[in-house]
C-alpha cells in the first residue's frame, strides 16, 4: 500500500507529470513488496482452462478495474491443452518376462504440509505427450541435448531405433529432448531430475530447504511449437470462428510418449542398466553408474521398461486480462507489460512471483492515475493464460492483434517469475534497452543486507560483470521459454524481462530446484529466497521503471548504438565459427564481407543518428514523433516475413531460440544453423550454399536496419 | 513549358501554399500535353539492360535534377533477363519427313517507315522461354486459359502431352497460358495474334491506322513469378552481394520452349492442321477453320512442327532512376509516383505515353518547389527498369525499401502507358482512393472535342457508369502486370492507376492491336491516339492530381466507408460462388457468418472513424497524423506475412492477381482459389476443409483491419 501512496505524494508536489526515474530513486530501498496479493494468488492450484485459474483471472480483471485502470477485458482463446487421463494415471514400469509389472514409478508427488487438503493437483506430466505404452530396453542420453545424441550415435554406436530413452533434466528445453529422442528413433522418452541438476550443496529439500525432494519432478511442455503458439490455428488467433487443424495437422506435437519423473523413481530405472560405463561429463549425482544401455544388465535381462501413458489433448478455453491506461498525448503507441498466471500447481515461484509484481505495478500506476497523472503513450498490462502449455495466451493474443502491434507497439516488458536464486539481478534484453536497464537500476537500491547504500547496479555489476571487454553489468540476449517471444521473435517488438538469480559460476543446478514441481509455493519464496521480499521489489522497480520510462519519455529511451556494438560482437562471433573451416569457405568462396559491411554502415548510421537526436527540436511534438517512430521501427526492421528456414513464426534475423535448447537466444540464427554440423553434411556444396545464403540475407536486413536510422527524406 | 510556369504563377497569385485541387482545377483544359520530352525518349530502343536505357535513365536523372528535385539517385540491381541469342535466331518450322524444314517463321517484324536504320530492334522473343528444339504435332488449344485447357482434355478428350500447343493471344495474361500448357504436359507453346484479337473494324493496320500488320507479333515475358521479382533473388534485392539461386531453383521460369508469332505465320501453321472442327467461340478471324489436332490433315500428316529456340537467360544489371521532394513537414510519409521506362523497342505507347506523365509532373512540381512551396509528405518519383521482364525494378527497389515502405509509405500511384484507347478513362485503384479519384477528375475538363464544358468525371461517367446499383463511373479492382504489384498486394500500400481505355464494350479486341510490337511508335499516339495529347494531359492532371492530394492533404484523403462497400460486394460475390454448391456446403458446414460478420464489424467501424473525423482536432499536429496513421495503416492491415497458398509474395487478403490471370485482380483470391475446380476435386474434403481454412483466415483478416480504424487506446 506504501508504495502507491508515495508515488502519488511525489506527484503531487511536483504538481505535475511524473518524472518515473525520480519517482524510482525516490522510492528506492525505503519500501517492502507488499506479499498480500502474492499469496492470495498462491493458495490453490491454477492451472490453465481450469476453473481456478478463470476465478484469479475474474479477481485479476475486478482489482485491476479497482486500481482505477481505464478499461479491463477478459480476453479468451480456445486453444490445444493437454492433461492427465483421471481415470487412467500415467506412469512407467519395469516388466519381467511374462509382463508383469514388478516396479511402478510414483503417480504422484507427496503434498507439501499444509495443502493436504487441496485437491485437483495436476499430477506431474509431460504435456502433450502421445497416447502409448511403449515397452522396450532403455538407453541413457545424458540431457538428451543434440550433443549427447550425436556422441550416442557416433561415438559410442549406438542406435536407439525402437528403444525407450531415458534423459536428466537440465541444460536445454524439455521439449528439444523430446524432439531429438524422436529423430533418433526412440520409442518413448523418460525425463529425471537428478541431483547433480536439481540439488544445491548443503541445502535441505523442501520443506526445511529449498531443494527438490526424492519425490518431486518436473512438468512441462513437450512441444516444438517454434512460436506457433495454439498447434491448432498458427499463424492466426484461436478464436471461436477460426479453422482449427486436425491434431494429425497440429504443429510442435510429440509423436511419443513422454514422461518426467523424480530422482527416487530414477534410481529404479537407472541402477540394473547395463551397457558401457559412460565418460563422467554424462555422470550424475545418484548412486548409480549411469551406464547407457541399451537394457539392463545380464542379471535383468529380461525385463523390459514400459510407459503407460494416457494423457488426453483437449481444446480448451483460456483468459487472458487485459489492462489499459489511455496514453495522453499518444493512444496510439503501446508499451506492454506481460507476463502469465496459469501455474502447473500453486506457482509459488513461477509465474505469481511475477505476476504478484505487475498486481503492484497497475496499483501503483492506478493510484498515480487518480491524483491526475497520466502517461504520454499508452500502458497495456496483461494477465497471460496457458503459458505453460506453449505460451498460448500471450501467443495467440499478438496474433490477435499483430496488425495494432507492428504498428503501434515500443516495447514489451515480460514479467515471467521474478526470482530464480538470491545472489543478484540478470536481465535479457533486446540491445536497444540496454542503457536504460542501466540508468534505471542505478536508481534503484540493492535490496542486499548490507548494501544500504548501493545502487542495483553497483551490486549487479560487482557479482556480474559483462565480460572482459566491457565495465558493465552483464546483459544477455533473449532465449525464449516465456510469453515475450512472439512479441520479440515474431512480430520485431523491443523486449526485455527481468528477474533476480543465482550465482551461475558457484551454483550448477539447472533453473532453481523445485521448478514446477508442487514445492513451488508462497512460503518456498517467504522462507528462503527473500523473506524480506526485497528483491522482488528490487525487481519490480526495474520492470515498473521500464514500463513508466518507455511509456513517459517524450524521446523513447531506445539506444541505436548498444545494437550496433551487439551486430559488431554477433558478426564477430559468427564469422569466428565459420572460420573453423577456413578450408572450406575457400572452397565454397564463403565471405563475411558483406555482413561486416552491413554492420558498419549500421554503426554509422546509428551514430549519425544519435548525434543528430541531440540538436533535434524537441518542442516540436511531431518532429519528435518522427524520430520516436525511427527508434521504435528499429527491432521492426530486423523482421523478416519470411521466417528462418522451417521456423515460419521465427522471423527476427539477428535473434531467434536455439533450434537446439529453445531457453538459449542465438544469434544471426539462420546462419548458425547452417553452420551447425556442416562437417557431417551430406551435401557439402548445398549446405555451404545455405550459409552463404543466410549471410546474404543477415546483410541485407541489417543494411535495411541502417536505412531506417538515416534521415527519412 | 506552359504547364509548370502556370502552375507556378498560380502559386504565386496565392502567396502561399498551393492546394493542388485548385492547381488542377486552374488547369483544366487550359493546356496542350507537352510531347517535347514524349518525343524524346521514344527514338530509339531501349530494352532493359541495354545501353541505351542507360542512356535515357541518365538523361532523365540528369533532367529530374535540373527540374529542382532535393535528389536523384540511380539505383542498380543485377537481375536475370532474357534475350535472344544473336547468332541463332528463334524461328518455328514445318518440317518434313526427311527433317526438312519446308515453312520457317519470320525472323523480325517488317520495320515502320523512319525508323530503318535503327539497329538493336530485337526481334519479337518471348523472355525467359527454355531453349531447346521440340518437334511434333501441334494442337490448338484457343486463348490456353484454364477453362480451354479443361475444355480440351475433359470434353473434347485430347491429350497434349509431349504436343506442341498453339494458342492465341488475348484474354489473359501469357505467362498463364505457358503454365497452362506446361501442366498439360506440352513440350512448347507458340503464341498468335489473331485478327479477332488484335484487329479493329475500319482501322487500317499502321502505319496507316493503328491496326496491328500480319507481320507484327506481341513480345513479352512469359514468367510464373507471382510477386517474386528477380527469380534469382526471391524475397531479397538483388545487389552485387545478394545470393543468387541457380537457375534450376529459379522462380516462374518455364521449362519449355515458348514463340510469339503474328498472323501471317500463325495462318501457315494453322491452315492444314486436323483433328476437329472446335466450337464457335474457339475461332479467330483468319480464314482457316481452326482445328484442334492434333497434327496435321492426313495429306500433310508427315509433316510435323519444330520450334528453334537459343533464348538466353542472363544477369544484367539495371537502373531504376528514383527522386525526391522531401516533405515540409513529415519527410518520413512517402507518396509514390513511379512508372517504367524500359520497352520493349521504342515503348511508343509502353511505357513513354505514361513516363512522359511522369516527368512532366517532376517539372511542374520542381518548379513549384523553385517558387518556395514543398509539400507536406515526401514524394518519390520512380522511372523504374525491367518492367517488361517481370516488374524487375519496381519489385527489387520495393524489396530493397520494404522495412520503410511499410512504415512509411501513404500511396502508390502506377504510370504505366497513359493510353490503350481513345474511349474515356479507366481507373483501377484501392477501394479507400475512390472518393479522391472521383472528386479529381471532377475537377479536370473533359480531353474529348465538344465537351469543353464538361468534367472528366462527367464525361467518364456518362460512358462508364459503375454498375445498376451504383451512379458513378466504374472503377476496378487491381489485377497486375504493371509496378504498382509489390507495393499493393506484397507491402500493402495504397496504389492506383489511370489511363485512357478504349470502350470496352464495342471494342473486342485485347489490349490495343500494336501492343508491344515495333509499330508501337511515338508517331501511332500523335497521329491516331492522342493527336492533340489531351488525352494525355487529362491522366496526367488524374496522377498528378492524386500525388499531389496525398502528398499535401493535411488529413489523409483515404476512406474507409469506400473499402467497406468494397468488402460488402465481394463478399456477397464471394458467397455466391460458392453457393453453387450448397448441398456440399451443408455436407461440410461451411458458412460465410465469420466472414459476413467481420465486414459488418469493419462497416460500423469505418463509419463510425469517419464520424469522429468530422470532430477531430485539426490544429493539433500530433493528433492529425495519429488518425493519418490509421488511414495510411489501413491498406496494411490487409496483409497476411503468410502469403497465398503456393505465392508467398502475394500477401493481401482482399486482393491478388487471378491464378489463372495475373492481369485480373481477383477478391477474397484464397477463398477463390480453394473453391476453383472444387466440383472436380480428387479429395472434395480436403478441398472444402481448406476453402473453410481460407473463410477464416479472411475473417480474421478483415475483422482486424476494423480494429485499426477504432480509437487507438
Amino acid at each position: 500500500m506504501r508504495v502507491w501512496t508515495l508515488l502519488g505524494q511525489l506527484y503531487n508536489e511536483k504538481g505535475g507529470q511524473v518524472n518515473s526515474v525520480d519517482l524510482l530513486y525516490c522510492c528506492c530501498g525505503c519500501f517492502v513488496f507488499p506479499g498480500f496479493h502474492y499469496r492470495k494468488f498462491t493458495q490453490l492450484p491454477h492451472l490453465a482452462g481450469t476453473e481456478q485459474n478463470l476465478k484469479y483471472a475474474e479477481q485479476i480483471k475486478k482489482e485491476w478495474q479497482e486500481f482505477g485502470l481505464d478499461s479491463v477485458e477478459m480476453v479468451p482463446y480456445d486453444v490445444l491443452l493437454s492433461y492427465p487421463n483421471k481415470s487412467q494415471p500415467n506412469y512407467i514400469s519395469i516388466v519381467d518376462h511374462l509382463g508383469n509389472e514388478v516396479f511402478n514409478t510414483s503417480l504422484a508427488e507427496p503434498i507439501p504440509d499444509g495443502y493436504e487438503n487441496i485437491s485437483d493437483i495436476v499430477p506431474p506430466y509431460s504435456a502433450f505427450s502421445a497416447k502409448g505404452q511403449p515397452e522396450g530396453d532403455l538407453v541413457y542420453v545424458n540431457y538428451g541435448r543434440t550433443e549427447d545424441f550425436f556422441q550416442l550415435q557416433r561415438e559410442m554406436g549406438i542406435n536407439v531405433t525402437g528403444k525407450i530413452v531415458i534423459v536428466r533434466y537440465g541444460k536445454i528445453f524439455r521439449g528439444n529432448k523430446v524432439k531429438n529422442a524422436m529423430l533418433a528413433g526412440a520409442q518413448g522418452i523418460i525425463m529425471f531430475s537428478d541431483p547433480a541438476d536439481y540439488w544445491a550443496a548443503d541445502v535441505q529439500p523442501y520443506p526445511d530447504g529449498w531443494n527438490l525432494p526424492g519425490g518431486g519432478a518436473q512438468r512441462g511442455n513437450v512441444l516444438n511449437l517454434n512460436g506457433a503458439g495454439d498447434p491448432l490455428t498458427p499463424g492466426y488467433p484461436a478464436k471461436e470462428y477460426t479453422y482449427r487443424f486436425g491434431l494429425e495437422d497440429g504443429v510442435g506435437l510429440p509423436k511419443i510418449p513422454v514422461h518426467p519423473i523424480g530422482f527416487h523413481d530414477a534410481i529404479h530405472l537407472l541402477k540394473n542398466m547395463g551397457g558401457e560405463i559412460p565418460p563422467n561429463n554424462w555422470k550424475g549425482a545418484l548412486n548409480v553408474s549411469y551406464r547407457i544401455g541399451p537394457g539392463f544388465t545380464n542379471d535383468f535381462k529380461s525385463q523390459k521398461v514400459r510407459m503407460n501413458i494416457h494423457t488426453n489433448n483437449q481444446v480448451t478455453r483460456i483468459y487472458n486480462v487485459i489492462g489499459r491506461i489511455r496514453g495522453a498525448q499518444e493512444p496510439d503507441r503501446y508499451v506492454i507489460l506481460g507476463g502469465h498466471r496459469d501455474a502447473w500447481v500453486f506457482g509459488g515461484i513461477d509465474p505469481m512471483s511475477g505476476a504478484a509484481v505487475v498486481h503492484e505495478i497497475v496499483r501503483s500506476a492506478g493510484k498515480l492515475l487518480s491524483k491526475g497523472w497520466r502517461p504520454r503513450r499508452t500502458i497495456i498490462f496483461a494477465s497471460w493464460d496457458a503459458e505453460e502449455f506453449g505460451l498460448l495466451g500471450s501467443t495467440e493474443w499478438a496474433e490477435d492483434n499483430a496488425k495494432l502491434l507492428q504498428e503501434r507497439a515500443v516495447a514489451y516488458i515480460n514479467a515471467d517469475s521474478s526470482i530464480e536464486g538470491m545472489y543478484t539481478l540478470r536481465v535479457d534484453c533486446t540491445p536497444s534497452l540496454h542503457t536504460l536497464v542501466y540508468n534505471i537500476t542505478k536508481q534503484i537500491a540493492s535490496p542486499e543486507d548490507g548494501e544500504e547504500e548501493v545502487s542495483l547496479y553497483e551490486s549487479w555489476h560487482k557479482k556480474d560483470n559483462w565480460t572482459d571487454d566491457r565495465d558493465a553489468p552483464r546483459i544477455s540476449k533473449l532465449g525464449s521459454g516465456s510469453d515475450f517471444e512472439a512479441y520479440f521473435i515474431r512480430l520485431g517488438i523491443a523486449a526485455g524481462r527481468a528477474r533476480y538469480t543465482k550465482n551461475k559460476k558457484t551454483e550448477r543446478y539447472s533453473s532453481y530446484p523445485v521448478y514446477h514441481s508442487v514445492y513451488e509455493t508462497f512460503e518456498i519464496v517467504e522462507k528462503f529466497y527473500d523473506p524480506s521480499f526485497r528483491r522482488l521489489w528490487a525487481v519490480a522497480q526495474v520492470r515498473g521503471g521500464l514500463i513508466f520510462q518507455l511509456a513517459d519519455s517524450p524521446l523513447l529511451p531506445l539506444d541505436a548504438n548498444e545494437y550496433a556494438d551487439s551486430l559488431r560482437k554477433y558478426t564477430q562471433s559468427i564469422k569466428q565459427l565459420a572460420q573453423r573451416h577456413q578450408d572450406k569457405m575457400e572452397i565454397y568462396k564463403v565471405s563475411f564481407d558483406s555482413l561486416l559491411s552491413a554492420v558498419q554502415n549500421f554503426t554509422v548510421a546509428a551514430r549519425d543518428f544519435h548525434e543528430r537526436l541531440k540538436t533535434h527540436n524537441r518542442e516540436d511534438s511531431l518532429q519528435v514523433r518522427i524520430v520516436n517512430d525511427q527508434l521504435m521501427y528499429l527491432e521492426r526492421a530486423f523482421i523478416d516475413p519470411l521466417g528462418l528456414p522451417g521456423r515460419p513464426f521465427y522471423r527476427h534475423v539477428i535473434f531467434a531460440p536455439s533450434s537446439h535448447n529453445k531457453y538459449a537466444g542465438e544469434s544471426f540464427p539462420g546462419i548458425y544453423d547452417a553452420l551447425f554440423d556442416i562437417e557431417n553434411s551430406a551435401d557439402p556444396e548445398k549446405s555451404w550454399e545455405e550459409v552463404k545464403r543466410q549471410i546474404s540475407i543477415a546483410a541485407f536486413t541489417v543494411h535495411a536496419a541502417a536505412m531506417t536510422l538515416t534521415p527519412p527524406a
